[in-house]
Order: C-alpha cells, then structure tokens, then sequence
C-alpha cells in the first residue's frame, strides 16, 4: 500500500509519483490549501491537498489529528522560500492526487503537545509510543539487540533458550511462582537469571553461550526495576576473567562506536577495594572529579567524638570531600539540605569547612567543627585534601556503610547541583570484590552468588575453613560500570565440586540444603566441568543510558507500573474459580 | 586456553603448536604409544602420547572417558596409510608436548553408544548434549535463529519485546496462571502468544514487528507440544495476505537454501476446502501423490446402507482412495490392521477393492462390498478413480469429520508403508480459512482467532446478523505447511471497531464479556488503527523438520517431560508457605 516511508523523502524524490500510508499528525488550512503532516514510523512529511480536486479537498477536509490514510501524490520540491530545515524531508512536500481514509480516529484521550501521567501513557500506550521520541528508543532498542546478536553471532557465540518454567533460583530475590497442574501442590519459579542453566550448557561442551532473555524479580519497583527485565546473558569456557571482560567491552565499545559515534576508549580497571576508598561506591561515577579522602588517622584522639568515634572504631569511617570552588555557591539553607539528604542514607549529621584564605592555614577557613580541631589537624586536613582558596570541605564520620551510602551519594549531588559532573561517558570495571558480606545476625551471602569463584582458588583450597576470614576473601567477579550505572557483571565459575562444597560450608549451607536446592549443579560438577566464566549485562538500562531515557520503562513497550500492574490490559486479574481448582490452589480471602 | 578447535584442524595446520581444550572421547593403548579422540563442540581431533614424554604419557594413562583436558602439541601429517577419511580432521594428529587434565569425570549414567532413556537423557541433559547429533541441532537452531533475524532485520521488521506476566489470552488453550503479590488474589497469565501485543503495536505505528519468542500453554503433552515453545512472531501494517505470504515465504525459501541447499521453489497455494476435498486435512502432505475420489453421488442409491447412508447425509461422505500397485502388496491381515488404525479416528470399518483385471471391468475386482454394487457404480468408480491393474482402493463413509480424519491417516500411513511417499520437500500455502467452526453443542468458534479478517470485509458487513451463514464464512487467514506439518499460520487482522464488534457478535460474545476481556483492543480500534496482518511459525517444530529430528524435544536445550517436569532440576517443586501466604494462597491438599 505503501510505495515509501513518509520519513525518507527527499529531493531526491522530486517528480516521483508515491504511495504513502500513516496518520495525521496535524491539518492546517492555509490560503484555502489544506497541508496535512503525515507521520509514519519514519517520520514526517508535508502533504498538499488543492481546492482544484474538490472531491479530495472536501475528503481532506474531514480529516482530524490521527487518522490513519494513505495518499497518493508527486513529491515536489518546496520553494526556496518554504524550505524547512528543521524537517528532513523539509525540502518537499507531496501534491496529493488521491486520498483514502483507512481509518478514523475519535479524539486521543493523550495530549501529544504535553505531559501526560504515567497511569495515562500506560493506559494507551499504543498512543503513547505514537510519539515520535517513544518509537524512536524503540527501534534504537532493536538496533541495540541486532547488534549485539551479531557481535556475538559473530564472535562464536552460540543463542541457546534456557527455560522460563523452572526451579527456583538462588539469586536471593523473591521468585515469582507459576502453580503446575500435573503436579498438584507444586510450583514452577521464573528465573531470576538462567544461571545454573548457562553453566550446565557449559558442562554440555556448548562453549560459547549467549541469549537476550527475560528475567523475572517479584521485588518493589524502583525506576529502574520491573518485574521484567531483560538481559543480554553470556557464558563462556576456556576463558579467563580478561578474557571475558576483554570480548564484552570490545563489545560495548563497538555498540556505542557504532549507534552513537562514541569512542569510550579502553575501559579503566579499579579493584572494589579502591572503588569503595575513593568514591564508597562499587559502581563510581567517574564523569564525577571528586574524591574522598580518609583523614580518620587525623581524627583519632580529638575530643569531638563524631570524628574520633568512628576513627577509633575498626568498623567506622572518616572521610573528607573537597568540594572544589563552592564555597561561595553553596549557603546556609543549601547546607541544611544536604543535612538532610545525607539523613536518607543514616548519616547524623553533616560537617563542612568552607576555605576563605588558605595562606591564612586553620585561621582562613569558616566552620562550625573548627573550634573542636586544632590548628595542625585543620592543616593536615586543607594539606590533604590539597584545598584551595574558594573550596569547601564536607565530612563524614559514621560507620563505613553509612560513610560510603551518605557521602557517596552527596558526591553525585554535588556533582550535579554544581555542575561539576563532566557531560560524556565514563566507563570502568570493577574487579577483585569480596566474596561475601555480613548480615546483620552476623551470617553471611555470597556477593555475587555462591558459583563465584575464588579469586585464589588455590590459596583457598589450601586452607582450612576454620582458618578462612570471611571479610578478607576476594572472588573473580567483575562488573562494567557506565556513568555510574552497573552495566553488567559477571565472575569466573566454580568448576570443581570441591571448591564448590566449600564455598556452601563457608556461607552456612548444609549439605542437605545443598544437595536439595543444587544437587544437580553438584552432581554436574563430577562429569568433567570445563573451567568456565561468563557475565550478563542489564540491556534495559544499557539502552536507556543510550538513549537518555530516565527510566526503565520508556525503553520497554509495554511496562508495568510500580505496583507491577498493567493499566492497558489491566493485567493482573481474577482467576477462573475452575481453573484454580484445576491448580489445586485456593486464594486466601482476608478476614 | 585454546589456539583452535579441535574439529577446525586440516592439514593446513601441519607443523604448527597448537592449544587445544576438550574432552577425552576415547583412550586408546595401541603399540606402546596411547592415542586420545579430543571432542570440543566443533569436531574431535586424535591426539597422540609418546612414552618418549614418559611424565605425560604417565598422565595420558590416567585419562578416562569425559575427562575435561588441556593438550598443547604439534599438528602433524598422518602417514597415507592411516588418513582417516570419514573424520573431518582426519589427516592430521596431534603431537601433545604438554597435557592438564582440567577436570575429572565420574563414570557418566549415560552411555553414549546405545540409547538411554527420555528420563535418563533430560535428569542428565548436560551429558545428554554433549553428544555430537544433539549439539549440531542447537547449533544449527541457533543458525536458524540468526538467519532469520537477520531476514528480519534487512527487511525493515523491528525486534520488541511484549510482556511474559500479561493477561489471559484468547487462543482457547489452558493458560499457565501466576499469582501477584501486589494485587492479593489477582493473576498474571503467561502469554499463549503476543497476538494483542503485536495488534497493539502495529497501532502505535511501529509499521513492521517480529520476534522470536516464548509462548506457553498448559496443554497435556504430545510429541510435538511443550509446556513453553517458541514462536517467530510477525506482524505487519499495510500489507496484503499476499504481501504477508511473499516476504515469509521468501524468508523460508532463503533459509532452506542457506542452511540445507534446498531450493523450495515457489509455494503452491491452495484452499482449505480443496486440501479437504483432496487429502482430508488442513496441513496435506504433498509428498505423498494419493488424493481422495468423492463418490458419493455414485452409492447414494445403493442398499447397502454404509455407503448410502452418509451419501445422503448433508453432513457425511464418502471417498474412495486409490493406492498404486498395492494389491499384491497389502495382505489380510494388513486390511484387519489398517481396519483397527482407521477405528483410532472413529471409522467404523474400512471397505476395499482391489483391482484385478481391469479390463474384465466389475469383474476383474476383489472386494468384500462388490456384493453390494452394481456393475455400473464398480466401473464407474474404477473410472474415476483411473484405477490400472494391480492397484486397491479403500473405501471411506461415514461423517464428514471422521472421513477426513480417518482416510486422511491412512492415506498418510499407506503412503509410508508402502513407500508411496517421495521423499524431499513439498511446501504449500493453505488459504481461505472458515471463520468458525460449529461445537457440539452448535455454539461457534474462531478456526484461527476473534481477531481474523473476513475474507470479504464488505459483503460481511453489508449482510445483517441474522442473514449470515457461519458454516459459509471464510476468512483472511493463511497457513504455511510443509511435508505435512503446520509450519506457521496468520492472518489478516480486523482493523474496524465494526467489524470486530460482530465477529465477537457472531460468536457469542456479549458486549459485557466482549469489553471485560477485550476491551482495550476494542477502545483501541477507536484510534485511527492501520490494516494490519501477521503471521507466526512454530521454530522448535521448524527446526525439529530441518534436522530430521522426532521431536521438539530433540532440538531444545532443556525440555520438560510429557507430564510438564524437569527431571534435571526437578521443577516444579514445593513451595516456600512463607511465600505462598505473601501470595495470598494456599494449595488445596487432596481428601
């Protein structure tokens, strides 16, 4: 029906006869001509219906925002004088000869010129995506996965489905449950991940594994979480970390090279250790200058005990945040605000020294903790963290968690607020994490997941768990951070059964726990494992960083809402009574 | 770890060191030298341990089978005399200077050369597809997949992804339900395919949709059914049927090319009242040249009451089914056994006749029923059916439905047992579809779905209601099949609020239950929707054709037994109560 895209016409076309088809995207009657801009998914071009053909004229004269027609016309180049260079096709317009109204619209219950809720965009969100700025993401989004699938394709990577109806899974996050019918009482989880799947395809001599495949988390949304999410998931044998992190970046690096003429250059490596020293992140925003500085050793024995509390204590932290040139920008009020901001992440308070006359040394600086200081600690301090005149100093004293939470996240405000987060991207990786973290009834989980090898299997097969520090051990795990978003992360596998059963000892599985949750990933392990790494990376947030969208959901079709509904289908709803009873499962009616 | 793939190596290699990983596929002591079959997923290649390297040869001993091994060496020229032909890398061995034995393996419950059962075969899936002829069918899937997004891709379709968690479909099957947590008492359904998706995106403009995706039905399980499959959905704007048809047929035509050198040629059409009139099916097998004879008019006078019975019955028929040559080839006992096959589909008996002497005419034929007919209606049928010497005709009478099913199979098994059936690849295209079929109870159904064109859209709005005739309807719809199998099927979609309010009319949906369960869609037909139709092909059962293999079963990585359970990871299991409580149910234990 169509002999072009609307979107693509040019110069080139002039004195063409075409075909167009798409939807009215505004009718103007001008000097007894009607212009209709007729859009399709490739854009949008000016169309001319002329009085001279009253039968058409008069057609185009019912015609309203929407519609869906098709026009037959010679493309003719504009006028110099009508050139419209914001357009691309701003240099014709089509002389409409025939018009056929394919279909009528009533009016959009979305207004395209403004703002609509996200409860309206998602209750029509095949109008939404209408819009040019949501259709586009889209078919960036396809572009996205084509690529990849063809690096990957390319690279001997091999698409394999692994299954959505299957066991639950030990990423840690609640399961979304699908009840069986043939076996009564039992349930199907959706995976989290295809974790034990990609390994056991690794097991199967598959090699090189890749699939683009959705995940499923019945968590609260964030905007950046859905109860869907799809992931470009990879594993591979034979390889080490390097080599893992060597391919995926290339990767990375050819997608944005290609998709946006961005040259990230080679990606950076910092350990966690050093990630969490300079920035208490594990994914820092590098387009983000600033940094801490530890000054606990400055702060050991001063009366103030918000300093030296937790500068004596082994768990607590104090850090220093130069801020450069704000003293002047940031007041009072702003101040308070940050006071509170940093309330979010625990912290109690929040100290600063603002720098008026650094050749004037502890005398030149304006702060209310000063007078808890001596002069040779405010020196040390302005000498560490090679302050300026101008600069103002935030601190943080807490535990290390809240110290990193706060300030960390105060960094990336100040960043912001101050315009000091350099525009562009910055990626890096982050390697060497720990293997496990501490809960607060003093167990412990896996940081990653308990398949995450050691990153000195050898040193940690030579000691006994009893002599194993929880806190010390490091795994070969790696995430690729973008401008402060994780990207992706993966580990190298445990391949042995051996080193396997003692990472469950030292997270406190049982053997019997063992055997029933992993039994046959324990069992698979016997059969010559091949040593095996991998990673998966988020595509929804990749494209969505791409993109510039700010949320997770203008980079998806049909998203849910934060409470994980579906306005449009109005998904969830009730279920048969008869197919329930089929399900051998009953709803719990509240009293 | 690896310069080379073990099944890569040729004689170009000769001479260089190579890094090889893989398992040990089989460990030979011959001559004092131990020769080892290294298999990695691309081939196998011999690796030779010389005594002269007595500290590898000492390792080499301890090799078992399925061991997991790293060998460096030198290719090597075999000696004419021990070239092995029938190995793609058999003119070259390896010379190992170095061996690492990566990991060891048990004595595997799967015995690689002889069957194992389905249950052993998925408990051990890794083990299972370790095995040459079922990693070449993941590889070649994953072929299939690549090819044909990258068709998709070059031809302007986009990749979206539509929602796994939606709401309950309309495709008639059992839908797997899953509970929400955040709307207590509600559920999600798993998609039986994306149908409303793809409609709705075709409306939001998106101009040309695919994706290869799962869908689920609860279904008890066939050989060519599973629990979750997955579809190569499509959907268009503006384009015809034959649109449609052209660019998957081309599609199918490349990839066979492609990957199997097969030249399909052009895809003959036919319609759905033809294929029934001459194979009895919607999905003819045309690799087999028998065709049915209707005779009806030729024994509606007879006394014999089987034959004139449904002759006379609007609703029955009879057909006479020629198989060549088959007289002297088809004994009685194979008429008694092809009497009980065509009772599996409801015929109650199976009249034949074989042909004698053609030339004696009524007399020249040997057949149970002869006594019932007259010399006229035996030569009449032998004229129609174009019967020679030596060939037998079976008779089938009874209901339509049952003369279809019935003489279809046979005409199917006849085919194989007697090697009537060419072997090769007949494609064809089956058009004009009924709207509905009538249920038991004279209620209708959609043959493909609500949401199916009419063939004629205006003569089906210009008649009322009451004037229109189910049984005459024909619809839009087009399915593609190949050697006898469905390989995918579409349609033309409605695009008018009208149309679609009375086709939901026509089958007995109320407007209240029309709007509960579709009205979104209806709503948003309001919008300016575009024409729109699609198309989705079965891939696993694609795939499961291309090579050769018996079942789906066989050409997915991690399939589920016929009872939908997987015997690997021993989904579904038991629930968390804890979790089901948060779900708001219970599962309803049995008296």
């Amino acid at each position: 029906m169509r002999s072009q895209y609307c979107g693509f016409l040019n110069a080139q076309h002039a004195g063409q006869q075409v075909s167009l088809c798409g939807w009215v995207n505004r009718r103007r009657d001008l000097g007894g001509v009607i212009f209709i801009d007729l859009r399709d998914r490739e854009g949008m071009v000016q169309v001319i219906c002329d009085p001279d053909l009253p039968e058409l004229f008069e057609l185009a004269y019912t015609l309203r925002n929407e519609f869906c027609i098709q026009i037959t016309g010679e493309v003719r180049l504009r006028p110099a004088s009508q050139i419209n260079a914001d357009m691309a096709t701003g240099e014709v317009e089509v002389y409409a000869s025939g018009l056929t109204i394919l279909n009528k619209a009533a009016p959009l219950p979305l207004d395209f010129n403004h703002d609509n809720s996200e409860e309206q965009r998602l209750k029509y969100r095949y109008l939404d995506l209408r819009r040019p700025v949501m259709s586009e993401r889209l078919k960036f989004r396809a572009r996205v996965t084509s690529f990849v699938r063809n690096f990957m394709d390319s690279n001997g990577f091999l698409d394999v489905e692994t299954p959505i109806l299957t066991k639950a899974t030990p990423e840690g996050a609640r399961d979304y449950l699908v009840p069986s019918r043939t076996h009564k009482g039992q349930f199907f989880a959706l995976p989290q991940s295809p974790q034990l799947f990609k390994q056991l395809l690794m097991m199967s001599g598959l090699d090189r594994y890749y699939q683009i495949v959705k995940c499923f988390r019945d968590e609260d949304l964030r905007a950046d979480r859905q109860p869907e999410f799809t992931q470009i998931d990879i594993e591979t044998s034979f390889m080490s970390a390097e080599q893992v992190m060597a391919v995926t970046e290339q990767m990375v690096q050819q997608l944005f090279l290609q998709q946006l003429e961005v040259d990230l250059g080679t990606f950076p490596q910092m350990t966690f250790h050093e990630a969490m020293r300079l920035y208490g992140s594990d994914k820092p925003d590098l387009r983000n200058p600033m940094q801490f500085v530890d000054i606990a050793d400055l702060v050991k024995d001063v009366e103030f005990k918000v300093f030296s509390g937790p500068a004596n204590d082994p768990k607590g932290r104090v850090v220093a945040l130069k801020v450069p040139a704000a003293a002047d920008k940031v007041s009072r009020k702003d101040i308070d605000n940050y006071t509170s901001f940093v309330g979010i992440y625990g912290a109690k308070g929040l100290a600063w020294m603002k720098v008026n006359d650094i050749s004037a040394g502890s005398d030149g600086v304006q702060s209310p903790v000063a007078k808890f200081l001596t002069a040779d600690i405010i020196n040390s301090m302005l000498e560490r963290t090679a302050a300026e005149n101008g600069d103002m100093i935030f601190f943080g004293a807490d535990s290390y968690k809240v110290v990193c939470e706060a300030m960390g996240a105060l960094r990336l405000k100040l960043g912001e607020d101050l315009g000091l987060t350099v525009p562009g991207w910055k990626p890096l990786w982050v390697v060497d994490f720990p293997m496990f973290e501490e809960n607060d009834d003093g167990s412990h989980t896996a940081v990653h997941h308990p398949f995450t090898s050691p990153l000195d299997t050898a040193a940690f097969m030579a000691t006994p768990v009893a002599e194993l520090d929880h806190t010390n051990l490091l795994s070969n795990a790696y995430d690729m951070v973008l401008n402060g978003t994780e990207l992706g992360g993966g580990s190298v596998r445990i391949h042995s059964a051996d080193v396997q059963a003692k990472v469950f000892k030292l997270l406190g599985i049982s053997d019997e726990e063992a055997a029933e949750k992993f039994g046959f990933l324990l069992e698979a392990l016997k059969f010559g494992a091949p040593p095996h790494a991998g990673l998966a990376f988020g595509l929804d947030r990749l494209v969505m960083l791409m993109t510039g969208a700010t949320s997770i959901r203008d980079v998806m079709a049909f998203p849910k809402t934060a409470t994980a509904a579906c306005p449009l289908t109005d998904a969830p709803g009730e279920a048969n009574p008869a197919q329930l009873a089929e399900l051998s499962i009953q709803v719990i009616k509240k009293p």
